[in-house]
């Protein structure tokens, strides 16, 4: 729909998109409509709640005592985004940031952060990454968020959590399967793409991981990519190989 | 060479590499090794001139008034990066360092900013994307260095620049070709990955762009990805795919 792609774009989850419906916003939303976006009553915005497709909508009323949106009518049909999930480590803050933002702009329905062997970073802000990932879901335009997990222990989440669906592990310096085999094999298949630390992992995790049938080893490539490199890689290589 | 694989790794250009050859470093190499990484007279690194393979080289002297590397043997031979350009309109600083990043990390040959109707920067340190795009070379552990050219204008780089390569051309909000049918059909050619500015190419641009006949259109996705996701999603979309 090139005629609104100008247009804000929120998610509001907590309301239900019925056609001349209304409801109010949350205090920062408000807050970004008014003062960061500059918008009044009157002005049209693009709405989604991750169920009921993308809608239009006018601002009934936005002043500092209330904000209160009302449904125009839908635009887009509520799609799905593809069932991948992504379980990488903490990195320092910049490039952590970046992987939840990427993995949501490309799609990924669920990020686990995992502590791994050579992990440094121990502490997360779930609530500030979930943050990142819902300003890239409205940005990106897609119709759901991507979830934030809190941080797990790598080989909990690989033997109990990731149990029923195939995971695609990157590993560099050693001669495993071809990508884009790998990925033609598992199509329409649940998967989970699982990305190292800095420094990699540690040999003892790299024979525990490859020791699950359901792990699928495979290589990037040649060269020796940062943790948020791979991943965009992976990921973006995954759905493009899928089209 | 995963015996070597934490050993520094420095890219000499002006050296050839000849068993049992000294020569000099640069002084800001000098100052890295011994400064920031501090390194002294005996211990061993990486070095590679984008001509004679990756050597082991060990420190000769490393003081305030000289540094002199020797060359111990080969590690591995020359290998040529694929000949992939990225054609990119430069956007914000941190994004755009990005770009250089990450385009030289998955193995481009050169890297063309290029001036779009949409741009909004308007000039580039040519030399500190050059040292960007060298220090991921190092990191990456490539064997050459992508080239960063002057900013030119995206018109006139596309008509005699890349006449004789395949432009990808990546398009959102348009039904085109999928990514990976295009670049299957292209396997082996000589590419160029063009990648537009924040609020996209101008309907003016688009018409020009597409009806030269060396250009393909594909698109990366439904979702709308920032210039930085695209240009890593397409770079390393193609890679994956040549695999």
């Amino acid at each position: 729909m090139k005629k609104y792609k100008r247009l804000v774009r929120l998610y509001i989850p907590d309301a239900d998109f019925v056609c001349g419906e209304k409801f109010g916003i949350s205090e920062g939303q408000a807050h970004y409509l008014r003062n960061v976006m500059r918008k009044s009553a009157g002005e049209s915005l693009r709405v989604f709640n991750g169920r009921d497709g993308e809608w239009l909508a006018t601002i009934a009323e936005l002043n500092k005592k209330s904000a209160l949106l009302e449904l125009t009518h839908k635009l887009l049909e509520q799609k799905q985004s593809s069932d991948i999930w992504v379980l990488a480590s903490p990195v320092k803050k910049e490039a952590f940031d970046m992987m939840i933002q990427k993995s949501c702009e490309l799609g990924a329905a669920k990020f686990i952060p995992v502590t791994c062997a050579h992990t440094v970073v121990h502490r997360i802000n779930q609530e500030r990454l979930q943050a990142i990932a819902i300003e890239a879901a409205e940005q990106s335009e897609r119709f759901d968020v991507m979830i934030v997990e809190p941080l797990m222990d790598l080989k909990k989440v690989l033997k109990s959590v990731c149990c029923e669906r195939n995971v695609i592990f990157c590993i560099e310096r050693v001669e495993v399967a071809s990508f884009s085999e790998t990925v033609k094999k598992l199509a329409g298949k649940p998967l989970a793409i699982l990305i190292g630390p800095e420094g990699g992992f540690s040999s003892q995790e790299i024979d525990f991981i490859q020791g699950l049938e359901y792990v699928n080893a495979v290589t990037l490539g040649s060269r020796i990519l940062k943790s948020e490199t791979a991943l965009i890689a992976a990921l973006s290589g995954v759905q493009l190989l899928e089209n």
